[in-house]
């Protein structure tokens, strides 16, 4: 048990700092050392200081930990970040020029240069990038909830057969806008058609992380992508529609087969977050749905059906993501397993 | 009052048939005369077979009417129907046959030549096509309740821009399916991406609403169409997420200006159920959604916002359409009103 | 039109203050004067300041009005009040002490002494009371929207059986906690078990209204209440389950004639907000319910249903109110309508 | 794995039936060896007959069963059924009479004198009832899912103080109305203050389940109990707002005290299906709620809280039950394992 990697959590009362002490809570390599959180939680147990959401029960140890502001040095070399993106740059950089490496599901770093917008899956060399950061620590990020689902539902096509362009209309659940987040008066019996810069984010992170990573730098990759992002009434599980051109033929069983059949370096190293098979093609007629298949392979698969043809573009899916697991918390730690795999950590 | 058009509802206990009952109630121009509905309704008078289901008191005078098999002869005219499509065929060709006026809302015979697949706003000429059924009376139908916002928010600018292609993916109101329709446990929490036959409905309808009468039938329209469609917790309002692309650039000022200086005959006509504005374009960024914006205009406009360049087609804009109102009783009763002014209906 | 009297609304950008505005732009006797908000709102437009949350559209009188802070002199003699308690003590006492009529749905004054706490079908009398306030103006407060309904329903019962002893179980809406309010990741698939400080209110409150002006003071009804209230996911409308002990025995037959016979001094006064039936029963199995029976009457009648013995008490039966109307600014409203009727008003 | 105890399931396409499978795939004692359902599933595979509902995933093993037909006899000495009350009562009888167990979670046979209505923490000693049943079998029941909560948490109370008289108001879940249930159209933005025959279940069952077996036969208690039953928005779970008069006086915390401290024969025989703690009092101020609450110890505990004085009896509290698993099949399992404990199971 002593020779776990200590690990802090930053933002740990929030919605997505609860969702990293839930996974982490019996990770076989990690053991939180802190959590952390803003001045007015400081100083209480976490359990006093949180209000607890998840289903499953606060764990005893963590609940009584004393929280802490979020300042280095916390007592650990790595720590998750779910700060709100209010504080977390700043926040974020002060780690890391302390030595800490950040496992950040934050936007704000996300287009930093020498900071990787990691996908393990798909751009596991990108990790090349740290050694550009001008700080003893790191900064690695996981991209927003939306685009995680779908880079991973995109990559097997584009190394399969090319991808030209995306057409993607999203209905996100509202664990997506943390706690409190959306008001039921706005959701009941509603959709909302807007999140503020998620379209933004859809249509431009793929191209960093579907990029090149060339002396020291990603070279973005050329895709045209519209995305329109709307808000329903489903606490977790994004659900996608998706468009898609490619740039060489395929046909419905091949593509099919391209996804069943992906797996990547997390899979081959066994990582423990990381899910069998990312991706799982479902051939019931009205897959996939958020409240069915969003916790398969414990949140970490995306979820894919009604592949047909497009009238516009080629061809018309459906896909699904936890958005709090894989698309956050779950993700941000499959990156850290990556980072302690590929020995880039400095063990004690 | 003994000067209004006798009518009567086919299918009038089921959830459509009780929107028409709500909407003629007090009409100007027609008076329920006949509430037709099955043989184990028959006989009941309406407010004994009928679980009503709407927030608007059941008028006393229909509760009182005694429940009529769906046979000709009625006391009337002009029948609405909305029958299910697995009778309404049959009915409604037997009715017409009879010499009775079908203003339908099914999709049985949506694709007979001879019958008009009507938006008044639209294509009032089509009903020039009337003439040549075969039959006493007529069969007129409207179209989908996904296809009905959509051609309306399209018919500005086909006119005045041309529209080559349009993607759109739709988040769908539950009193779309009828009642008792999507099980409860099918949809909180949740999203369901399949509606059967409903993409194919809204991919192929607009080419022939857009279609041009020459010698006595439609000559459908060229426009290439890809619909996904979603089914979400919402009660009434399909919300629509569109990507068109013009034949002539168009800047967003003049898109809106189309918008919202659409008008036409029904407007001109003054018809009672005709919305002053049949398109509004609302600028606020979160705009339409089902709650607030349903219900204007009495729910038979259609409410446009967040239009915006798109990086595939030309532009993006999101709808919202009434699917019980616009998209069912109440373009149906518009439908007849047309009719009517256009002197089409036989009157005593 | 200018023989209205001029009105105010405090607290107008919020959601009981939303409420008043949509409620009072057709009044036939009263005309908005002046909307009062926040410092924050103070110098906007109205429409700019308020995130306007009704299905209603706004007026664009009102919208095109400019919102002033809170503090007297407005230009007018009464006040509507749907400012949050946390202020709405010392800003109510101040309008009150500058002479102004305060019709207040805040629970800060609903305990001074000589306030009423008003439901004009059970003790219009107990305005005797305003005399006795040391002040120019006065304040004059309705009930919780819970007690609002269950007075109601109790009113004839009292009169014609007398009431011992009541138990409540509420089912309440979302609208009743503003707005922001609940969270949806709160109440959505949830039922939440406490309403901070509501069991309180309507275990007390009911004692008031029920209570006897005697010398300048109300001498409070004896009746044992035991409350117990539940938030759950519905946009409008609290639903009640009593049970309820009487004095003397009466039949189902002559309780549900004591409601439908139940009428009062606004109907015979035919005040404008009063509904011709303040109490409605009706005797489908599953009735009231909120989606369906919420707006009968404008939401200013209480609906009853399921009446049945009591295992415990004598009868058990349920209650809806529509909480943002009879139970919030239409009951406020309908109190200013009755001082205006009284002739305590000091009119110009 | 051969020495398993086989077992089978009656309307395993249900929404209980599915449940069943769930909860008794991985069972350590029990192993499926049949599903039957209707004549409309029989000859197919299960995978094909059932739709099925629940986040786990269907397990392979049963999916690629042959669907039987609901008779005697099945390669099993145990069936658990979940069938339709409007065929249970004949099925499970002729079961019984074939030499089956019947592990029933259907009202039917309830009443019937020799058949237990058993919750083993509560009443184990009353499975003497079965060598008085005319069969080879036998027929076992679980109480209603809204009165298996109730009487649990009223066990200790009655131990210790005695219970004279109950209210209580249930919040039920959508699943306890099996699929399809309740239409989407009829609960979202609802309350249904009615489920029909529920309050008479819930104000009789817990009679016979604290009844005293004597002489062959159960002495039903004496205990009033007053029950509305409620229909909402919630997926799996039912709150329940209760009232309680004590026998003998008890101060909150001994109230607590008895509640935490509850355990039973299930506990002592470390049944695999029993929870660690039955009961389990939560001191958030607004506990329990059915989203966060419903699967601790895997949805085999009631969940108490909000323990406060009643202003008509002497306490209130607010209890929770996961309906589908406490509440029918998880119950029905930890019967059907206390009945192999105890040695009354014919074994091979």
């Amino acid at each position: 048990m002593n020779e776990k990697i200590q690990v802090g959590v930053l933002g740990a009362t929030g919605s997505v700092g609860q969702k990293f002490v839930d996974l982490l809570s019996n990770h076989p390599w990690f053991e939180i050392a802190a959590v952390a959180a803003s001045e007015r939680s400081a100083g209480k147990t976490y359990g006093e200081a949180c209000r607890w959401m998840l289903p499953a029960p606060l764990p005893e140890r963590i609940a009584g930990m004393r929280v802490q502001t979020c300042e280095p040095p916390l007592p650990c070399k790595v720590v998750f970040s779910g700060l709100d993106s209010s504080i977390a740059g700043e926040v974020e950089s002060h780690f890391a020029a302390s030595g800490t490496f950040v496992i950040s599901n934050s936007k704000n770093h996300r287009w930093d240069p020498a900071v990787p917008l990691l996908v393990p899956e798909i751009n596991a060399d990108h990790l090349q990038l740290i050694k550009h950061q001008a700080t003893h620590g790191a900064i690695i990020t996981n991209p927003n909830c939306s685009t995680t689902g779908l880079v991973l539902a995109l990559k097997p096509l584009l190394d399969r057969f090319g991808v030209e362009a995306i057409h993607v209309v999203t209905m996100q659940a509202l664990s997506g806008a943390g706690y409190p987040g959306v008001a039921s008066l706005d959701i009941i019996d509603n959709v909302i058609p807007f999140i503020s810069g998620e379209e933004e984010k859809v249509e431009t992170e793929p191209l960093k992380i579907f990029g090149r990573y060339e002396n020291g730098a990603i070279v973005n990759c050329d895709l045209r992508i519209s995305a329109q992002c709307n808000r329903v009434a489903v606490f977790d599980g994004h659900t996608e529609c998706v468009s898609v051109k490619l740039k060489q033929p395929a046909s419905e069983d091949e593509m099919i087969r391209a996804w069943n059949e992906f797996s990547a370096e997390p899979q081959q190293l066994l990582l423990p977050m990381a899910p069998e098979k990312p991706l799982r093609y479902r051939t019931e007629s009205d897959a996939p749905q958020p409240r069915l298949h969003r916790n398969l392979d414990k949140g970490m698969s995306v979820i894919i059906g009604r592949l047909r043809k497009c009238a516009l573009l080629d061809y018309k899916f459906v896909l699904l993501s936890h958005n709090t697991i894989r698309g956050a918390a779950g993700g941000a730690i499959l990156n850290a397993e990556m980072i302690v795999k590929k020995g880039l950590l400095p063990l004690p």
